[in-house]
């Protein structure tokens, strides 16, 4: 995506130094644009735990970076792979809930194999690949998405559609175009009229801060709201279409997104508001079909619910909202049954979430 | 309510100057509390618009005392009455969701009607009255409350009912006691092992700040939670009851309250979680039917949106969260439709959302 007439990605590989990973540091972000380099499977794990990177896709790339970076530091030892396999295991403990980090850290080890090239230059093209496929499914969801958005903007006259998205699932989240947002992009692209309803997405405002700065940056006509004000809206006929990303969804379309997600697809469904998850297929997890039972949801930092952060006097500041000794919980996530869902939109086109069908689109992956 | 070994109400007259209505200025809690003087309808008007005071029960007795403060302007007028009028109808203005407050400035602009006492002495007398109806309202209210909690309790084996609440419906919001929190008090206070899910009620925080600070000083267990995050608590068995205020209520029970009170309704009737409303008939609009089409819902300031203000270094600061020009929408309420609430708490008893059920409980009021 173009930020002040550069392309980026939300992460690469350093063009002069190879050993570095560079990533937009998504904590500074709508405030201040910045790189921030990653040298060590440390800097990439704290990275994810902390969100300077962030979403499903973004953070399973980050960890296939990280597996190159524990292989560029373990080529040193008389047995390397032993210590890669240590660095992927401290990798996909970072954060449960998404499965893309385990896909993506496996994808990368499991291609160290073999002859051939050495271990790093093996684990980065295994990174870069991944970096490409995301990016390719991403362009095939956005149009698929598309073609949704289309469809309904026939019904408005000329009207915008009116689209809500919960968290952020655009650019950032991924590798480039977003999963829910890629649809919203190319729609604007061609012209269609669209606007985002945008929620916060508290406690740490992806919204607001994400998806604000990424619609901004791009142009599209966007409004932020809390994310009380969902339901009201659908009640008086100001949303057309919900879509929103997946942390993780099962094989028989329960989907795990960020917490409020659910409250969402509740009120769409309550007012026949269709509700659309948008994802790339690394996000299903095949194993398991009981998405409130099965799926492990992350537990955070209550800090991030009893304080917010902004910006105030040109300096990033945070303020506690709350009486000093007050106790928080903090679930990252939350599940959407599948019967409240009215299809998935992946790579492969738009399925609804039953398992059947998934079996059928997914055949080959389906276990 | 006693808060640091002294007893007191949201709103008061000042014992030393009678011309005085003082408040506990909600805009400075959690961080200090300070009672704040109102000397005139502006004042009061003031108060009512920027939420000092707020809570549909104290807003009608804040807009009772208003008509007070004009009348005592008033008086050195040759025709006072006219004067009292307007000011009645510029208070009446302020907020438009809650009925209370107009409830409350027409019951004291009627007592000024016939002979003896003075017109400041008459509006006095009313709205002391009000308070007093409406401390009376809130203790019954609590103590029907109370009932459903000793009965969710007995199903507990002694581990605590887990009430989830909405914004602030506890004492401050009212004159003392509270609506839907003076039932936990009452538990709390009568050893039934309570505890309160607060959902922190963005955009202004009335939860994280109001009803955890009452909580806290009142030594009732709770725990601050994202407005989101509820779905997910009710899925996983962690909810309870859900018991929220109201600000106007319909004659078939369908009830407005702060916007994002819908989402938990839906949430808990997925869940089977009882849902109850808790308010005095004050809040009954028995003129209106269809809660979604007919009850106003105020639009306030987007910068209640884009920025949230908490306490930092000791001082109380904004920051803002979102790109500097990011449009925002900031609705006040929404409604929650009757066939999604259980009952609702009044000072007559608990009813069912039903027309005929309400009908027949205030047969005298109703239209």
């Amino acid at each position: 995506m173009v930020v002040d007439g550069i392309n980026y990605q939300s992460i690469w590989v350093d063009e002069e130094d190879p050993t570095v990973v560079r990533v937009i540091d998504q904590l500074r972000l709508p405030f201040f644009f910045e790189i921030k380099k990653l040298s060590s499977v440390d800097d990439i794990y704290n990275a994810i735990r902390n969100m300077t990177v962030r979403g499903a896709p973004l953070i399973g790339a980050a960890g296939a970076f990280g597996v190159y970076l524990a292989a560029l530091d373990s080529v040193r030892y008389k047995d390397p792979l032993p210590r890669i396999e240590n660095a992927a295991l401290y990798l996909i403990s970072c954060r449960p809930t998404a499965v893309n980090l385990a896909w993506a850290v496996n994808y990368t080890l499991d291609s160290l194999g073999g002859k051939g090239e050495s271990l790093p230059e093996k684990a980065l093209k295994s990174a870069l690949e991944i970096c490409e496929i995301e990016k390719e499914n991403c362009l095939r969801i956005g149009n698929y998405g598309l073609a949704l958005i289309k469809s309904a903007s026939k019904k408005k006259n000329g009207a915008a559609v009116n689209i809500l998205t919960h968290c952020n699932a655009g650019w950032l989240a991924c590798i480039d175009y977003g999963t829910a947002l890629s649809s919203v992009y190319f729609a604007h692209d061609a012209g269609i009229p669209v606007h985002v309803w945008v929620d916060e997405t508290r406690p740490r405002n992806q919204g607001a801060r994400l998806t604000a700065w990424e619609l901004e940056n791009a142009s599209v006509p966007y409004t932020l709201i809390t994310d009380n004000a969902g339901g009201h809206l659908m009640q008086h006929g100001m949303v057309d279409l919900v879509i929103v990303g997946c942390d993780r969804a099962t094989r028989s379309g329960d989907v795990a997104n960020k917490i409020g997600t659910y409250l969402k697809a509740l009120a769409a469904n309550d007012n026949k508001i269709p509700f659309y998850s948008a994802f790339p297929s690394s996000s299903f997890d095949f194993e398991i079909s009981n998405g409130i039972r099965e799926i492990p949801v992350e537990e955070r930092d209550p800090e991030e619910v009893t304080t917010v952060s902004g910006i105030s006097g040109g300096e990033m500041t945070s303020v506690r909202i709350c009486p000093e000794n007050s106790t928080a919980a903090n679930f990252g996530f939350d599940v959407t049954p599948a019967k409240y869902i009215t299809g998935l939109i992946t790579e492969r086109g738009i399925c609804r979430p039953l398992e059947k069908d998934i079996k059928e689109m997914f055949s080959d992956k389906f276990i």
